[in-house]
């Protein structure tokens, strides 16, 4: 095989590696390339900007081949999406480890990366890209319908309904914006440069339309909130242009973030080029248009803190535009806060986080039986219920049917032993993975994210995710991932990833039962060290163990 | 227990812990604190400016009654020296996880460093002291001595006699020098600003003498290398005002180099200071003392230079000068190469590094027992035959009897299972613990020294040395850890340690066989990444597997 082509992964029980152990990651690479999940198969890209499964078809073609023959005691290492080596390890341990991205802090910053990159020697992982275990928009939804619920719990007693949700990019993670608001009952204005992806969304039923005009989506975004319609429009158009005209035109907006791929000044599209035009002048002129696109940022974020200065909540979702906008001459960018700071912290103090798995088999009956035993478990979650009645009824799968929900300390583990039952039963046609986005409660810092503004001032410290994908590596995950730069660009992240493999074995079970306990049990720790009440009181609670509280 | 107090880890076959396999961290936690072994025990620094072994001594006494009480398949997490979480994982998992010093790349500075240092959030690890296993001095010696002998088979036809070295820094690592010359047969002049580091190393029988005066100095170093005498001699004074007065007087050096600890501006005492104030001076004003360090190196540097204009050969060691001397705003600062691709890359190819162990019984003829068995392993390696006869014949023991020697891919698993026979048949009195230096073949990322002018460019790649860790701790190490900014200083280094135990069990033999395997696989096969032909034909003859060349 050589070059790009449509990658699908195998379904059914048929094995085509030595073991599930194997098959597993195989077909989990292969998914997060699938034309359905990938945002751009051909380029390997997978979502977030330059978001890569594999650092070339060569590498990728190396993988599955290794994957194919690896023993049940050898272990593959992925340096940066490349296969470098195959080592004889121990059935515990994980049997692919990953690290990609990674540089030397002082070279750690975006011109040195690309360099490193054009000379082969390096690809962006974003979180779940490099790390096998993206399962499309739906992915992001839950993340995104828990900030939204929070959000209005915070500002609007507790619904939607009535508002107008401003926000950019309707990219793979952006997409799901729009569905997470209307699931929250609110009426959402969204705006991407790129019509495609507009229309993919629509097609994905995360989008209800798009409209003509400008002139068009503001009549019908305005009119869905003051009839409290649950609605979504999409325009086509530079958030950096439309963010502004709409503060000027004094539209009503109650609530305003962004998630085009700020991250990336070359994956944001400076005011006054053409989408057609914009690859090739990324890479032909790459200083230049990081100038650009960071002047553009600085005017969109002018627009977003002046609606703040008006009365509306306004929020960074996780892209580090502020930095950008910062960078681009504009002195009030940090005005508003992150989104964690803001709604999702609390819930990491506990161990929550996106938990979330896929079915090997390809078989939805099988994600069916999954949603089954979550709700099962945790009859007394009304927001994990609603969460799971509307996911099953309003989300398409992508790829290999998977869910997300976010669980935590204690949690965890009890669903991961649950499917690992259904599969030992036979209730499941072929073994579950069970994984998470690296935007979780204990693997990653990330001072503009994740560890914005953290209690004792901890938010660069960089030990806890590698810590993290230690332990994980310790208790028996599948496959293991530390990386760099994601979800807000080089030099700013440092983050790590676990998928385990439920195969319905005796082992399975006992590696499920560690890993999902001390994966979780990192936020916890994380946060009792950092000084949060509430994970000293889950820790206390739930016994999770911290040395210096011992006497 | 409260503060600082004289450490010394328990000898003899008495556990104090659970087991071998957590009294054996313990003992060596104790060990790096030992006043014997560390070069400042009150304040918990072991080597290397401010490298340290535990955060405060609240997490040290933490850390020993967690290790104490540790189960066989439990797991101890520690943060920068301070114990966080214990974590329930398996037998074939390392006891200890360490992260020590890493930070997120653009907060990885040493003002953002001290920040948090001073917050009681991090401290600096270096490379063993926060992994505990170093072992005073000895464990640079054979570095030096084989970085020595290359500079004579380079340009001295095979041996130092009659050559005259001039070096600076006579500390922990520094120490080392004069003996290594002198080992080579050399005659050295070494320069440091304080006197008890120098009186130091003729206790140790490190340095021959220390001279009454500069004239004095000169005078005694000249004269050796005009015998062919083997001869060293320390001056004080600072090396920045010593090394150009040297170059003015047209002293005949054929040699220089510096370890000062130059990495870190704090721990390079600037001219115009006495070593009284430099604590204070250092301590109240951060910013004005690290300008007058930097301009201090340049002059130092600047002399360097000039020596090699003259003739001279010159290398940086590993101390980050070349860099600080540029910040300093000495242009011509990088003239010089760094020792790695200067001499010790071949011996990277091939896996080779400085492979250490120490006997846990504190009884020197437990070490007289695996000098044996090494000497009996390789009888055909006539530097190894060498160095260990000189090793056992000058070196004296600090703390828990220790030895070095570099050993390659398939070398090293074939000691330690040696080793661990020796402890099986009762031929060593109790176990033997066998680790490294960061500064290894495959475990880590450091653009000034270890990975200096790689053949591919890869220099700043981080991404190996995180592979490093995971695949030792998958392959059944004792403790793992992974530091930022040894050697070099913060924002230039990510590297990697493990340590394992030898304590004469089946499974000890398994995990020795894969651990002393793979991780000296990770540096052959980043060499063969990288496109070294000794790497590659290493790789061949050897079968390290690396899935690109697989067809
Ligand atoms: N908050 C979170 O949980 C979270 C998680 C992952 C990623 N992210 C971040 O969110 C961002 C989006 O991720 P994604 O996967 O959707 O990326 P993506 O690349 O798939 O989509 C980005 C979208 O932004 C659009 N865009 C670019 N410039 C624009 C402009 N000037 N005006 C309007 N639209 C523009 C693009 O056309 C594209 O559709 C990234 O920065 C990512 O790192 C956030
Ligand atoms: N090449 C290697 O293999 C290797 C390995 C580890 C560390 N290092 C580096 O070598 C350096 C030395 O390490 P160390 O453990 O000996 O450090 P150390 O702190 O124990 O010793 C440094 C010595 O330099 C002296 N010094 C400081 N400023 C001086 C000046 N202006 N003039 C003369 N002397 C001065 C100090 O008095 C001290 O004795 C560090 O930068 C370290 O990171 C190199």
């Amino acid at each position: 095989m050589e070059g790009a082509r449509p990658v699908r992964a195998p379904r059914g029980t048929t094995l085509t590696a030595q073991s599930w152990t194997t098959e597993a990651p195989m077909r989990m690479l292969m998914n997060n390339l699938d034309p359905e999940v990938a945002e751009h198969p051909d380029d390997l890209v997978v979502y977030g900007g330059t978001g890569r499964a594999a650092r070339d078809w060569r590498s990728f073609d190396a993988m599955v081949r290794t994957l194919q023959r690896l023993k049940a005691d050898e272990t593959m290492l992925v340096q940066s999406g490349r296969p470098v080596g195959v080592m004889q390890t121990h059935e515990w341990a994980p049997r692919v480890l990953i690290a990609n991205s990674n540089l030397v802090p002082d070279w750690a910053n975006w011109p040195e990366f690309r360099r490193l990159e054009q000379l082969g020697l390096t690809m962006y992982g974003q979180m779940t890209a490099g790390s096998w275990i993206y399962i499309g928009t739906q992915g992001i939804v839950q993340g995104t319908y828990e900030t939204f619920a929070a959000v209005a719990e915070k500002r609007f007693n507790g619904t939607l309904a009535g508002t107008l949700t401003l926000t950019g990019g309707c990219g793979g993670m952006g997409g799901a914006q729009p569905l997470a608001v209307t699931l929250n009952d609110g009426a959402c204005l969204i705006v991407d440069v790129d019509e495609s992806r507009l229309r993919r969304r629509v097609e994905h039923r995360y989008l209800d339309e798009v409209a003509d005009d400008l002139d068009d989506a503001i009549e019908k975004a305005v009119a869905a909130k003051n009839e409290r319609r649950a609605w979504s429009v999409g325009v086509v158009g530079n958030a950096a242009e439309i963010f502004p005209e709409l503060l000027r035109r004094g539209v009503p907006i109650d609530i305003v973030t962004d998630q085009t791929s700020a991250h990336d000044p070359l994956s944001y599209l400076p005011e006054g080029i053409s989408p057609d035009d914009w690859h090739d002048y990324a890479a032909k002129k790459p200083e230049e248009f990081t100038d650009r696109a960071r002047a553009s940022m600085a005017k969109h974020v002018q627009a977003m803190v002046e609606f703040q200065d008006g009365g509306a909540e306004v929020f960074d979702y996780g892209n580090s535009i502020r930095d950008e906008a910062r960078h681009g001459g504009y002195e009030r960018a940090f005005e508003f806060p992150g989104f964690v700071p803001a709604y999702i912290r609390p819930l990491f103090c506990e161990g929550k986080g996106p938990f979330r798995w896929a079915a090997l088999s390809g078989d939805p009956k099988d994600i069916y039986a999954t949603d089954k035993a979550v709700m099962d478990l945790f009859p007394d979650n009304d927001r994990l219920q609603k969460w799971m009645r509307g996911a099953r009824s309003k989300i398409a799968f992508q790829g290999l049917p998977a869910r997300i929900c976010w669980l935590g300390y204690g949690e965890r583990d009890k669903a991961g032993l649950a499917f690992n039952d259904l599969v030992a039963r036979g209730e499941v046609s072929a073994p579950i993975v069970i994984g998470r986005d690296h935007l979780d409660c204990g693997s990653v810092a990330s001072p503009y994210r994740e560890t914005e503004a953290m209690a004792d001032g901890s938010d660069a410290i960089a030990d806890w995710p590698l810590l993290n994908a230690l332990v994980n590596t310790s208790s028996g995950a599948s496959w293991v991932s530390i990386h760099h730069g994601g979800g807000v660009g080089i030099g700013r992240s440092i983050h790590a990833g676990q998928v385990s493999l439920a195969d319905g074995t005796q082992l399975a079970a006992q590696k499920l039962a560690r890993v999902l306990t001390n994966d979780p049990g990192m936020g916890v720790i994380r946060h009792v060290d950092a000084g949060y009440e509430i994970a000293e009181d889950v820790a206390t609670e739930r016994g999770v163990r911290v040395p210096m509280r011992e006497g």
